[in-house]
This record gives structure tokens, sequence and C-alpha cells, in this order.
């Protein structure tokens, strides 16, 4: 074994945490509960992980939550956690979509810390009332766009502000996948493509969130206005399965986005290229620990996780370098990050630079404002809409 | 070394060749006068290298063109060679793109066969003309769109033609070069970059036309209507240097199109993606001997030039698997297929299979057609435009 | 996100676990608490994380296990908790190689469970004499190889038991790393470079014996004979940091192994390659979720982690394809199947099949027979030794 | 298209050129005709292409040879051509290895220059004869190593010599084909297999003298000694299909060796890695355009084919970067080398650097006394044997 050691530092407690959905036969709930254990830094003690009563049972003692903490109902949930000694400081929203906002407002007019899933909720009206519930109550609030917490994202990040790219002019971001070429019928494929559950996007919502959230984290870069074309090419669809944009930023930028849930072949191609006049960046989330930089009349250079070269931001790491890190890693890292936040709140201290990283009300916002110009642009014949 | 050898036939004799451009300092005539070498099919026999007679002189001494043969007007050159028993039977032109048409339409009007370099010309106009002329006299002609003769291209071809991809739904084509990431001032670059000897396209008619044509030669797919955004990023440059289009097909498939010259660090990135209900391929232009396949449902399966599991279409190869052939080969393969075209012609007898697919008129004409629409659309703020 | 979730079933308790060595400045240690927890299945809540009874004692709270159960001599630690009620049921051992023999030996006769870290201990004397005590006792014993439980590698397993690559002919494996290029001197390194603590092998006890048990875990070839070169390549080195061996197996085939520290620019280059008369396979440390299988006369196929064509075996995973597990997820995958097993033994019923695949006494045997025979086939010239 | 052209100087007058052996059905024949061709600095004027008389007239006439210049014994070739005012200047040996050594003394007996194809001859006896009879001659000979001149080759060559990677340590070489994994029976593989004609190697000879070549050519490392496995995986197969080597430096570098045509699912993957105190390489025959460099403690660099960063070494290329060069084209690069010896020698002026590149009579009695020791080894139990 090779080199530096997992430097995370240990508090002298663990977080009270709660969530709602992630019952059986869930995915992204069991997702949020590995992250939360990795670094040891919150204890899952209550849930409202299904509003089946004997499914939020039955989850709950797999989870080694105590039955009474057990419920089927999360404003229940919010107000007896809020008023126990021990409640629950910080809940997880792993629900679909159409129930982030509830239970998002919920939890933060009892009090509680909130880590949501993405994307925010189900328009940019239901985004505004949380973030003006969210300023009011003082509250943190995480959303969980894993994919900004891998170390190779963040040094991509750092990359672009130091200016080692130079300015920016073009950005390439697309993420297809092929799992939905055909008619699929599970759980999973069913409430993602019903617009009453997951809202207006389809892919969009899904996965395009996810291009456009990491573009907007690593270059800072604001959208001017974009031309956009959703398709359904599965017959009987009712949401979008893929989404083509082109992009324009306000610094003169140009990009192009494309995500896919038909692009037979792919598992979750998830990658982003960005070119400065100084440089270029490329990342793809399938071999998450390199990336390349191409820098203006030199050799490119392959950056690996931990490697050489690295800046601070790349340096949250687990594992030394040529031992691969991954989705769950990341995952957990927003976890810690935001666990940073929430003890240096709790201890009245100033949190590390990473818990800032941690993306929050203003990016489910501006994704849900991303949602809906690309939505009205492709309803108007893929016409240039403002965002 | 392994396996089958180069299984080129040898006809009686070779072809006689002459040239239009392509004299000292040039790029591209010296490519085309080692691909019209490579399989012996061709005697360079005259040239009008260039308009100035000591370069063309000179120019064609190091050819070992006689020098009763070296013109400094390409239009003499076709009359004196259609004079003489032994002159040309067929001309290559080389030159920058604003003298294609006269170059040759003087050719054919002289009788002579023509490989004529991409873009077809300045406008759909000219091509217009030019299809005319050629319709009229009933000779060859050749556009070299040469990646369209790499094998694993004519096998992608093959491939969408024979089903094996089901339904094309999407269509990926990029073509990122970073060598004009800054102001370049040389020969090569210069005229790219100059309205009137490169056409109404920069990046556009120099790569554009060749991501366009590569998408079009494989898949087939006839587009409806287009919405490009062409951009400068570069200061004083007056025409495009990035282009980035959505595309839609008569068959309802959807493309994005992007091709750039500032994209930093990309050399020859051109790569195409083709999605359709049963498979997907992707090919890339750096490694091309390899495509990847993608079937609905299986594992993505590595296909070789050469190797095991192409078709017909992948088998025109000069050295086995394994042992690369590149840019030189393909050009040369439309040489040589030209090659047996004119053969066939001259002797009266039908040419074989591949030599149907050398890119000609057509092919030239719809790239005209592309790039008048693409300049249309982006003019009108990037508005849909049909073609 | 897409496709199957998480189906690791949840037991009705976690086991209690405990530690020697793994305190602060410590690599391994801290991996394997995180394995651990990763999926739920114990509670450290015991530790001899240090010889230095400030040390065992910092460290252990910021594990959060209770004062009174953090010692500073795993002696002790055995006798007392085993002389608990709710004492510790299995323990980790996470000590310099000298410390293995004797802190399994003493956990063994206290009879607790014991995972411990490879290579098993410094000779194959006290391997046998571990051996003989397990037998003894009945108790359980891991040994953490963690690469073989990458799911791609239990899928190569599967693949070669039966029978995909017919009868293997050639074992090509490699483990190249560079850190150790220049002289180094840390914690990490130095300990490794010392004989008392790492026993006789270098490079080879460290990355060699992962080298060897990977080709023994995929292919279960018996090696009958090795001819090896170990050599110092870096000044004032006691111990070899090159390694590289000839292998003869005993159906045949022929081997190479090659292990260095002093392979500048290499991470962790783990790779096997295996060859049959039907096919071969490639698998590389460094980007774990993907494996190659070519078969005999048809296209290489890329198999993902969770993709389509996998066997049960390559199917123990948390997150769907296209989505990475790495390095702590094999680890943690060890210690799950380990608690499978332990919870089957202490309740009565029997484990699953994926718990029987976790290296144990006879592969630490094995891997201490192996150095011993490099060893003394080096010592001797390099000639060949049977084994 | 990018950037700089083809900047091969064209001399007056083009090489007259003889061939032995190459005739229809042979495979290596068409590619050094191809190679001759590529760069216009011969004329093929004159063959003995087969022994049978009406091959070698038909093999003529498709070569475009004139009938009287047409022979079926090579000796007659060399003394008639001798005696021609216009006759061959250099003539080209592409016969299976038995005939190399009467062929190539017939030429020089007769005052022609030589071109062989690889390995030398049949024995280093042989080898020293051919010395001999060169050093007495003052002929110039080539030996078609062609892999030397792949320009990411050259390029290696120049940063070990200059000093960028430091004291030599490690070397790592690989040449795994898969096309004789069964039996097989067609011209190429069986004179390949017969030792009569291929020699005492048959792997061996065949590649493993190439990977050995590479190494070479690349390092300048001397080889002390070896220790030798060869294997004969196919039944009936008179030799070796499979080659283990390891190998010792007079510095004291280490090395290993690997040549297999049994290893199911490669190529042509020829592979050479090297890795010194201050950086290592790696080079990959299949996509030769690329090199890998690591510098110790830095990033990974790309060095492509004509980009950023190379020296003159690498310079010599036809094509910008990004556009491969493959196989023909460095087989042609020896060619219009050794034409530049050539040309250099009859006109009485010093050759450029590059044609001092080009491999010749040492490198072959290199190859010959390699392959006597690797056999030697093997014979004798894999027991090491000096060089």
């Amino acid at each position: 074994m090779v080199g530096p050691a997992n430097d995370f530092t240990a508090p002298p407690r663990r977080l009270r945490l709660g969530m709602v959905g992630g019952g059986q036969g869930a995915f992204i709930g069991a997702v949020h509960r590995l992250a939360a254990r990795m670094d040891n830094r919150y204890d899952l003690v209550a849930g409202a992980l299904s509003s089946r009563p004997d499914v939020a049972r039955a989850s709950a003692a797999e989870c080694f939550i105590a039955p009474d903490r057990a419920y089927d109902d999360f404003r229940e949930m919010a107000m007896r956690e809020a008023a126990r000694e021990d409640g629950i400081e910080v809940c997880a929203i792993v629900t679909p979509n159409n129930l982030h906002f509830p239970a998002a407002m919920a939890m933060l007019d009892a009090g509680i810390h909130v880590i949501c899933d993405k994307p925010l909720c189900m328009s940019v009206a239901e985004g505004e009332q949380l973030a003006a519930k969210i300023e009011e109550t003082g509250l943190l609030f995480a959303l969980t766009h894993n994919y900004t917490a891998y170390p190779m994202v963040r040094e991509a990040r750092d990359m672009v502000r130091s200016g080692k790219l130079g300015n920016i002019r073009l950005v390439q971001v697309e993420y297809p996948q092929g799992w939905l070429a055909t008619p699929v019928d599970n759980k999973q494929a069913s409430w993602r493509a019903d617009p009453a559950k997951a809202g207006p996007g389809g892919a969009l919502g899904d996965i395009g969130t996810h291009a456009h959230n990491l573009a907007d984290f690593v270059t800072g870069l604001e959208i001017s206005e974009l031309c956009a074309d959703l398709s359904s090419m599965v017959e009987g669809r009712q949401l979008d399965d893929n989404v083509q944009i082109l992009l324009r930023y306000k610094n003169g930028a140009r990009g192009m986005l494309w995500a896919s849930q038909v692009a037979v072949g792919h598992e979750n191609g998830l990658k982003l290229r960005v070119y400065g006049d100084k440089g270029s960046i490329e990342w793809a989330q399938e071999h998450p620990n390199h990336m390349h930089f191409r820098p203006l009349n030199g050799q490119p250079r392959l950056m690996t996780r931990g490697g050489p070269g690295n800046s601070a931001a790349g340096g949250r790491v687990r594992v030394p370098s040529g031992h691969v890190e991954g989705y769950l890693e990341g995952f957990a890292t927003l976890y810690t990050d935001f666990a940073d936040q929430l003890s240096a709140r709790i201890d009245g201290h100033l949190p590390n630079a990473e818990a800032g990283l941690v993306p929050g009300i203003a990016e489910g916002l501006n994704g849900m404002r991303f949602i809906e110009a690309v939505v009205s642009s492709s309803q108007r014949g893929a016409s240039w809409t403002s965002m």
C-alpha cells in the first residue's frame, strides 16, 4: 500500500440523522444511508421510509432504527423528532421528486436541517418558496448533486477558477444512458416517466440536470440563453428521453449539452469538456479518478485523484492514488462536508473550505430555472430562450 | 507477420494523372500524390502545380514531371494535355477552395476526368453548374472526402445499411481541433481564414463539412432542418472557428454536430457516434482501426480493421489486423477505388463494388447545401432552417 | 439513476468487532474500519490500536470506542474481551506483518474469530502453526486479499471455472508501483523496508503476494516451479523493490509475474491477463469495473460490473453499472461476506455462496510458501525452485 | 487540414531497385514494394520474385517489371543486373529466412547494396560471414526492423539517449499475437513453423526478435545474461509458439520479454516500457502515434507523433499530428532513410542523421546471437546463459 492515508478528522460525536423515503425496493435511499455511514459522521436514528406502515416498519428495522422512531408520515416525524431532546438534527429526503418540496418544508418548519436529493422540486415556484423558508429559518440545506464531490471535478473547478484554462470559450457536456431505449416497466423507470412524480422533465430532470449542474459547478459561467430540442423516442413515453441543447453564456462562451436515456450502449456516460484559451480539461464519470488536462501548445497531461500536481481542491481522498474511489465515495464526501457545516454551526466555529462546496438551495433553484427554460424553449419549436 | 496480405489486383497499366495546385509549400497536394502512388495505379505525368512559373517548374521537377508538361496555367494544361496522344486521363485539383470550380470546369471541358479536394467549391450555384457539366460530359468525378475510405467507416456504413443498429435515432458527430486557438499566420491558416479563398465557411468548410459528410456517408439519413450557431472566438478572424448545430432528420432522428478549430488540446478529433434502437457504434479518427459496437442489451464489442466479424465493406485492407493503416492509406483507397472506376470506364467493364463508394458530385453538392443552410441559419440568429 | 439497487439483506444485529493496530498515522486500519462500516454489519467496540498507551487511547476515542475498551496490549484485549458477555466476536489485525502471527494466535486462543491483513505472517512455519490453531479451535479466519472481491475479478474466476477460456495456457500478472523509486522515509515506507517488520520480502511481500494471490484466485492453477530474480534498485534498501518471476504450472501452463515499487509513473498498476485455448481475459485494478474478454476468433467484448452477460459471481454490487465501485467497496465486500460466514456460524445456518470466496488460511499459507520459494530461488542465482 | 506538411526533400532521380522473393501469395514482399514506392525514391526494375518460372513472370508483370528483367534465380539476377549499365543498385530480400543468407551473399558479391527482411539469417555463423562480406565489399546493408522507424519509437530512443529517463533500471517488452492459438495451415503459417525455413526459433524468430530489437534500439543497453523458457502450446508444432525470458543487462538493469503466438485475442500487441530513475515511457504498436511519458513525481504526459515537445528524432512525419501514420509509413521511412544513405554514397556526400538510424548488419548479428542464446538457455532447462 502506498502513500498518504485518510486524513478525515473525527469530531467528538455523530450527528443524528433522519430520512424520508428510501424504503424497501428504493434505490437512492440505500445510497444515502451508505454515504452517511462511510465516514462515521452520522447515526441514522429515525425514518419515514415509506408511507405504507408495514413497509415503513420493516425498512426501519433493517436500518436498525428503533421501532418508536419508525414513522409512516414525514410531517409526524418532523413534529415528534423536533420535540425530542435527542431528536434528529438533519433529515435526508430521498423520495420521488414530487415529495421533495413538502418534505423539505416540513423539516425546515420543524427546525431540522435538510439534505435533499436532486432535482430540487417540481417548479421554480416551489423552489423559490423553499429558498425563502431557508433564508427565514437560517437552517442549512444540501442538495446531493453528487458528481460535484468527485475529487477530480473539484480539481477541475479549481483549475478554472485559478485561471489555468484562461478565458473559457467552450463547454461540451453530455450524459448518455441507454437503459430506457426500449419500454421499461419497473419501479425506478416508472416514476421517472410520470410527470406527476418526476415533474416536467424526463431525461431532462433525471440526468440533464446533472449535466447542467456539473458544467455550472466547474465553470461558474452563467447561461444567457439556450435553444433546446426535447424528444421522446420510445412510443407512449410521456416525458422526454433525449435532450439536445445549444448554450450561450454571458461571457460569450458557447456550449452544447446532450442527455439521453435511449443512447444504446451507454451506462452512465456523463462527460464534461471545458475549453479555455490557455488549456482544456476532460473528465468522464465512468473513470472518475482520471482527468485530462491539455495546456495550449503543451503535451496533454493525465491528472489522477491524489496524484502529482493536484491542488488542495482535489485532495479530499480516502485512499491513495491508484486505488479507485467511485460513486459512493463522492456521495459520502457530500455527506461528510455537510457534516462539517452542521458541526461548525452547532459548535459555533467556522467550517473548512470543502464544506462550502456542497451544492445547496442556489444550485437547486438554478436547476429548476434550467428545466423550465429548456421545456419552454422546446415547446416553442426549439427557439432561443433566456434563462 | 500474420494473416491475409494485400489483395489489390494490378491492372495492366497505370493511369496518366495530372495535378492542379500542390506546389512547394502546399500540404494537401503532397498527400494526393502519395495517395496516387501508394497502390501503383497512377503515373503523375503533368502538373500546373503553381501559378508562379518558377515555383511551378521547380515543384514539377521534384515530382519527376517532364519539363514540357510543367504548366503554370491549368487552362493551358487542360488544352495541351487533351491534345496529346499520351495526355492525362484524370486530373487532381488540390488548390484553395476558390479555384476548385474553374479548374474542374477546365478539365471537364477538355474531356479529362476529375479528382477534386473538398469542399466542392464556393457555392451551391457553382456546384450545380459543375453537376450539369458532369452530366453533360459523362465524365467521372471524385471528391476526396477521405474519411469515408477508412475501412471501419465503410464497415459502419454497412452495419447501418444492413440493419444491425435498427432504426437510427441519434447522430452525434464532432470534429474538434485546436490549432487556431490563437491567431495563426502561415500559409495553411491564412487562406482558410480568407472568405475570398475559403468560401463562406471557416471551420465549417474546412472540417464541418467532413463531419457532415461522415455522418451522411454512414447513416444515409437526410437532414430536414438544422439550427446552427457559428462563432469566431479569436479576435479579428473573419470566418467562423467554432460550429455548433442541432440537426433534425427526415426519419425523426435527432443529431448534434460540433466542429471547432479553437478546441485547445485536440489534434484531429473527428468522432462519429450513431445510435439505433438495436445498437450503436462509435468511431474516432485518431484510432481509425478500431470501432466500438454496442448491441442493445449486449456486451460492447471491439471491431478491428481486418479483424473478426467484419463484412466485405471493411475488408479493403493492405496489411493484416493489428498493424495500423492510417490517413494516407484511406486517401490512397479513394484513389485506388477511383482508378477502378476509371479503368472500368476505359476498358468498358463494370467496376467493383468499392469503386462505387467514392464520394462524387452528389456528395459535393450536398456539402455546399449544408454550408449554405448553416450560414443562413446562423446569420438569422441561429434559427431553424430547412435543407 | 438507473437500474437495480443494492440487494444486500440486513441481518437482525451487527457483529461486535475489535481491532489490533491501525492507530493514528496508520493507513490500512482506517480502510478496514471503513470497510467494516460500509454495509452496516459490524460495530467496532474495542481496540488495541497502538502499543503506545496515549496513541491507543486517542485513536480509540476517534473511533467512538468506549475508554474502557481501548487497550494498548492485544493480549490483554483478547483476555478481557473474551471474559465479557458483550465481548468482541471477531478481531481485525492490521499491524505490520511481524505482529500478525502473535496477534492472531492471541485472538484464536481466546475464542475470537480473526480478520487478518496480508501477507499472513513472517514464515511458512508461523503459517503452519496458525493453520493448526485454526483447525484446532474451529474458528473462522479471513485474510484480506482485497482484490479478490472486485466483482469483475470474481467474474473472471467464474469464467475460468466454467470453461469459457478453455484450457489455460498463459498467465501474465504484474503489479508495478513507482512510489519507492527514490529513497523514501515515512512511516508507510520504512516498516515495509525493514526485514524485522516486513519479513523476507519487500515488494515481494507487499504487492508480489497480491499479484500471486490474484492469479491463483482467478485461475486455480498450481505452480509447480518458479525462477525468480529479486532486485533492490535503490541504494541502501535492505529488501527487494523489484520482482521478476517465470512460472510453470502443473497443467503445463506458463506464467510471468512482475511486481515493482520502482516503476516510475505507476500508481497501483495491478493487471492480470489469462489466456486459454478458447479465449482470454484482461483486468486492470485501476479501472476495476471493466474487464476485456476476447473469445477465440471473435470480437473482443467489454464486460462491465453489473453489466450484460455477467454471471452471479459478478453480481455482488451496490450501485448499478456505469457508476464506479472501487477499492473500498471491494474491501467492504470481504467484510460483508465474512459477516455472512460469521452470522451463519453463530446462527447455525449455511452461509451464501459468496461468503465462501473470502480468502482464508489456505490462501495465506500458500502466499507464505510462494514468498519462501521466491526468496530461495533468487538467493540461489535465480534458479528454478519447486513450490 | 492542419499544420506542417511533408518535408521530405526529393533527390534528382529514383534508385534502381531489385527484389528477391515476394511473388504472388507472399505477404511481406508487397509491403516492401509499397514502402519503396511511398516516398518516390525507388523504381522497382528487376525481380526474382519466385523460383517457379511462371509465378516469377506473372508476379513481375503485376509489378510493371519488364519481362527481360523478371528472373527465377536470384544468382542469375545478381550477375545479369551487375552487368547492365542500368542494373539495379540495391536489392530487397523478402524470402523465407533460410534464403536471406545466400541471396544477400549473391547480391553483395555482385556489388549490389542490400535491404534484407528480418531475422538476418539462420545462425550466428551465417551472420558473421555476411558481416565479413559487407566489411570486405564496403556495400550498404539495411535490415528492415520496421518498428524502429515509427516516429514515437525514435523519439523514445532520443529520450533515453538524452537522459530524460535517467539511469535505466527496467525494460518490459512484449509481443503477443493470437493467430497461431490453433493449428493453422496456410502459406504464412507453415514456413514459419518449419525449422528448415524459419531457423531455430518459431515465435522467437518471427516476433521475439522484433521485441528484442525494439528494446535494444530504444535503450541501447547490452544484455549480459538471460533465462529463457520456450514452449510449444499447440500439439504437433515443431517450433516454439511462446517465449518467456528474464533479462539482465550489463548496467544492472533488469528486463522481461514475452512473445507469443498463442495469446488469444491479441493482434500485434508489441509494447515497450522502459523505466529509469527519472521517468518512464510506454509505447504500443497498435496505437503507434501516441507515447506515454511519465516523469518522476510529475503528471504523465501524452506525446503524439508530430505533437508538442518532440525532438527532431520524432519529427520525420508525412502528415500533421492527429492523422495516423502506421505500419506502412514506418516501413517506408526505413526505405527512404536508406535511400538517403545510398544517394549520399553514390553522390559522395554525407547522409542526414536519420539515415543512420536504419538497422543494419550489427543489429542483425545481435539478433542472431539473441536467438542462439535463447534457444540454448531453453534447451538447458531454462538456465541463465551469457550473451
